[in-house]
């Protein structure tokens, strides 16, 4: 492998091959290839694209770099809910223990702030002595007892992703569809879903206001899904203003408990039962988004 | 100075002011801006350019990074020659002598081999003991001695060249117009000339065959010489074959000597009487290109 060479085929518009692309990522992960080629990379990538064989090779690649969680002995579906980041969005908090309740293991591995938007962890952190830093048995563990884990991706899962993303956050290539599909569905893919609910934000308060092209992100992560036996389903939800009425970790925390308590703001119970009636779909615990809402009703109450 | 901003904003097209140009450089120059964001940056000038303005912003810093000749004390015209590069080109070896012995001072700046190209450092380097690194000052003395000097790039000279050099050679960033007349006309203008000629270089044999715009070049260098004092003219020469018969290091260096004895190859004595013949009009030494050939000529018999 000739980093230069590979770098300059994608320059010029040419496909990387899969082996190419995987055996390229695992020595990047590895430090065996500097940062300074892989910046020219993304960059490259920023510009002239991957297309769905080359990102299905980089997220594979990704995967390779880390360990899985394996949570097959689990006797009930596994869904997990994930949101390209927005202002007030505290709905994961609200929907792992609502879907867990209904019989549903859902292990939602979150994130922290990222520019404006702020993250699941730090909002849960806000809680003293609140842990997110499970290693994989231990989520195991908790997942088979409670239904549902909050947590943060450790060292040893998709590593490759971690440093990648790091990188794109200082070389302005974070914009690019599909590395941000293949990121996201990397650390997805590694939790052993069988179903997976996408909350594409749209507008000024999302994560990537430039990002024009919501439609396009969700269906490369659907087919990212497909192809790795995780059935995904994409909402685009508006993001021009907050979700609910509070910001600030504890406050969206607070905000959270009251949704469960039935006393939530009506557009922030609104997208939560939006996405939640997905999941339940998808776990084939309701076969209509109508059943799904009034099974939500339910354990609300 | 926010780095991520900068390449953003080149990404996307925009022009860079000239004074963040220069601070960006000069903090690369010393290690405060990392490889990968530089790398990042150098991929989207390759897809988006950088007009005359930056161009000439980004040659100063370079030129502000490190030191210069000062050969102003020297009584003569001070004029070199660069050629682009390509196959069997000892020009140099010959040119520097022969115009030098007719009242030019010539300062000739080499670099080493690159590519399939040889270097005129590594040529002249076979002659045991020949030592190419002169000091500034060891430099300026030899020029008033015996009227040229072989040198390569000390670490004094342009140390922002010499870095973004390395970079682009790894990141398959080499190959923008810009960057290239940026780079050779940084350590051409730190010789403090009187009149530059350039040999652009336009064939299978060139260093960058695939650069089919060889007027654009030219055009950029003349215009950065034209904007600090140096009167730059350009011949577009063939390089689909090996100029004269002999390419290696030591066989060049005796073929260029066989040209000062007046049994050299035609082709090579034609590309090197038509660049000293600009040398000499430049050096106001010869008003006609004609009476610059038979001052050659006399110097030769």
């Amino acid at each position: 492998m000739i980093v230069p060479r590979l770098i300059e085929r994608k320059r010029d518009g040419e496909r990387l091959e899969a082996r190419e692309l995987r055996e390229l990522v695992l020595a990047y992960s590895a430090d065996r290839v500097p940062d300074y080629q892989m910046a020219a990379l993304l960059m490259a990538i920023y510009f002239r694209g991957l297309d769905r064989t080359e990102m299905n090779a980089l997220m594979e690649a990704m995967l390779e770099s880390g360990k899985r969680l394996d949570l097959s002995r689990l006797p009930m579906p596994r869904i997990d809910k994930h949101s390209t980041g927005g202002v007030g969005d505290k709905v994961s908090i609200v929907l792992a223990p609502l879907i867990a309740s209904l019989g549903v293991a859902v292990p939602m591995m979150s994130g922290r702030g990222l520019g404006h938007t702020g993250g699941t962890l730090d909002k849960l952190e806000s809680i003293p002595g609140f842990r997110t830093a499970l290693a994989p048995a231990e989520a195991e563990k908790q997942l088979a007892r409670i239904g549902c884990a909050m947590l943060s991706q450790t060292a040893e899962i998709v590593p490759a992703d971690r440093k990648l993303y790091a990188l794109r956050d200082a070389t302005a290539t974070v914009e690019v569809i599909p590395l941000i599909a293949a990121s996201i569905m990397s650390k997805k893919i590694a939790e052993s879903l069988t179903g997976l609910v996408l909350d594409i934000k749209r507008g000024s308060g999302s994560f990537l206001p430039k990002l024009d092209d919501e439609l396009e992100l969700a269906q490369a992560m659907i087919d990212l899904g497909a192809q790795h036996g995780c059935p995904t389903v994409a909402l685009v939800t508006a993001m021009d203003r907050p979700l609910g009425h509070a910001c600030g970790n504890a406050l969206e925390v607070a905000e959270a408990i009251a949704v469960l308590k039935g006393a939530g703001p009506p557009d922030l119970v609104e997208v939560t039962y939006a996405l939640g009636a997905e999941m339940l779909v998808l776990a084939t615990l309701a076969s209509t988004r109508e059943g799904a809402r009034a099974m939500m009703d339910g354990a609300i109450r």
